[in-house]
Order: structure tokens, then sequence, then C-alpha cells
């Protein structure tokens, strides 16, 4: 009954340094503010498991819903050949070897403080070390509405957001 | 720059026995399918942080648009006066002693079985060990948009999702 909790956000997880490889994730929050951390639940099925055990790194990419296609082939195949099924560029972050994606709303780099079996899952945690993020989708450091963020509802069903902002 | 996370989903976490109280989180995810997993930071200077920490328990509820009045006292305010505040009924679980909200959309019962800190936060992991929903609100094991999700934009600012679906 996990599907309580949705629709949840999507987002993207770089891993890997020169065969980096791009999967869709849903289960990703913020830890802590200062210092800013983020979690990520990764299934040790998935090859951004062995990737991040590995390089101890991975960045979290906000994709739009002019990425959905891409976001589709990032979470349903499997292994980096999937890469050239996809129109992303990967490009150098700022503090770790591991890429952002140029076209992404905002790139947030990782570095693993700690890793945590729960369930069938693993639970990465990442410091942010680094960032890089489009202007006009994050002006006045608050979302800009109009950039359509990705949110997956069920299965083949992704949503965003209604640009109507209420106030209590 | 945590705002590069958001638009995230608010949820509403219930915590204690006797007197009960009720804050609002963004930052909560699942962390596993099965078992059913999910994860919640909270600050250690929050009421819900100690009753959490006294009783192992916590629920985590789904608010809709209609409860935003109460979702902004639930995060805004300290300490369970304030529920005298809200308009929302605890209604007892159906498997722990912590209630849940009788006008949520759904409630997720869960069981501490491991606590962390990471940064400013303390991440309070918890099996669902029981849930009641809305049947109309998740007709189909998925979420039915017609029913206005809550998410949190920004400081005062609320959003929810529109009801197109994108398939890529």
């Amino acid at each position: 009954m996990y599907r309580l909790m949705y629709p949840m956000r999507t987002y993207l997880i770089v891993s890997g340094h020169e065969e980096p490889n791009v999967m869709a994730a849903d289960w990703v929050t913020i830890l802590s503010h200062d210092p800013f951390i983020v979690g990520v639940a990764i299934s040790p099925k998935r090859y951004t498991h062995r990737l991040i055990s590995k390089y101890r790194e991975f960045v979290v990419s906000v994709p739009s819903l002019e990425m959905l296609k891409d976001v589709w082939i990032a979470g349903t195949k499997s292994g980096p050949e999937k890469l050239k099924e996809m129109s992303i560029s990967l490009v150098p972050s700022t503090k770790i070897k591991t890429p952002s994606i140029k076209e992404a709303l905002a790139n947030m780099e990782c570095k693993v403080i700690d890793a945590r079996e729960y369930g069938d899952h693993t639970w990465f945690v990442g410091e942010v070390v680094g960032y890089t993020y489009n202007k006009e989708a994050f002006r006045g450091n608050k979302p800009n509405l109009k950039f359509k963020f990705l949110a997956h509802s069920a299965w083949t069903d992704f949503v965003t957001f209604n640009e109507k902002i209420y106030r209590a």
C-alpha cells in the first residue's frame, strides 16, 4: 500500500565516473537543512546501487515534464547502455566526479555519509557539497511553477503541479 | 538551497497517546516496499520529537487541500494545545495507540524501527503496521487526482496537482 504516499516527486539519480548511469527515483527526501543532507532509497538490484557503493557519490537531478521520455527510460531500463537512448547531456559537476545533467532544473552533488538497509532498499544518505540550478526555475529561492516539475502518480502515470498558489 | 527539492508533498505526523500532537512535515518518504517502511525527518526542537522518542510510534496522515488551514496551524504552532484551534478529529488507529486523523485521505500507522541523527534533524524510520484510507481517493490502488493532494512549494505557499496525466 505504498501508493498511499503518492503522488511523489520524481528525480533522476546520476552515479559513476567514467561510465555513468542514470536512474529515476521517487523515494528521495531532504534530511537536514544545515548541513544540507538528502537521502535516496535504491534497490540492491539496481546498477546504480553498485556505482554509488563503489564511488560513494551521486547526483540528485530535478527533471521537468519536457524530460519525461528520458525519465521513463531511466526508470525502466537497466545499465548505462540506456544513456544512448536518452537525449540528456552529462556535464561536469562542480565538486564531485559524478556528472550532472545539463537539461535538469537543478543538480545536487552528494557525497555519501551513510548507507543503511531498510527492508528491500538501501538508504543512501548524501551531504550536498555542490549544486547547480536553472536561475529562472528557482527565482527568489522558490520553485517557479511555470516550470513543470515532475511527479509520479502511479506506474505509467506522471503529473505536474497546478500554478495556483494556496495560502492558509 | 534545500528549496531545489521543492515542491514536496506535505503530510501530517501524529504522535503521542493520551495527549497527542500533530505537526506538518514535508521531509517524508518511502524506504521499502515489502515490508512497507517510511521515514520522516523531525527537528529535535519539535514537541513531536519528544513524543515519538517516548512512544516509538507515529502516524503519517495524508491531508487534502480542504485541510490547509489545519496543516498551517500544525506546521507553525508548537505543542498539543494547537489541537484546540484545529478542526480535525482524532480517531483510534487499527494497530497502534497513536491516533489517526479522520478527515485525512490516508493514515499510515508506524512503529519506530530506527532513529538516526543527520545534521539538524532526526530521521525516524517506521514500519507501517496498519493503515486506513479513503477508498475513493485511492481507487484502483492509485491516487485519484480529483482529490486535491497537498504539496508545499515555499514558506506560505501550497500547491496541488493538475489532473492531466502524462505518459512517456
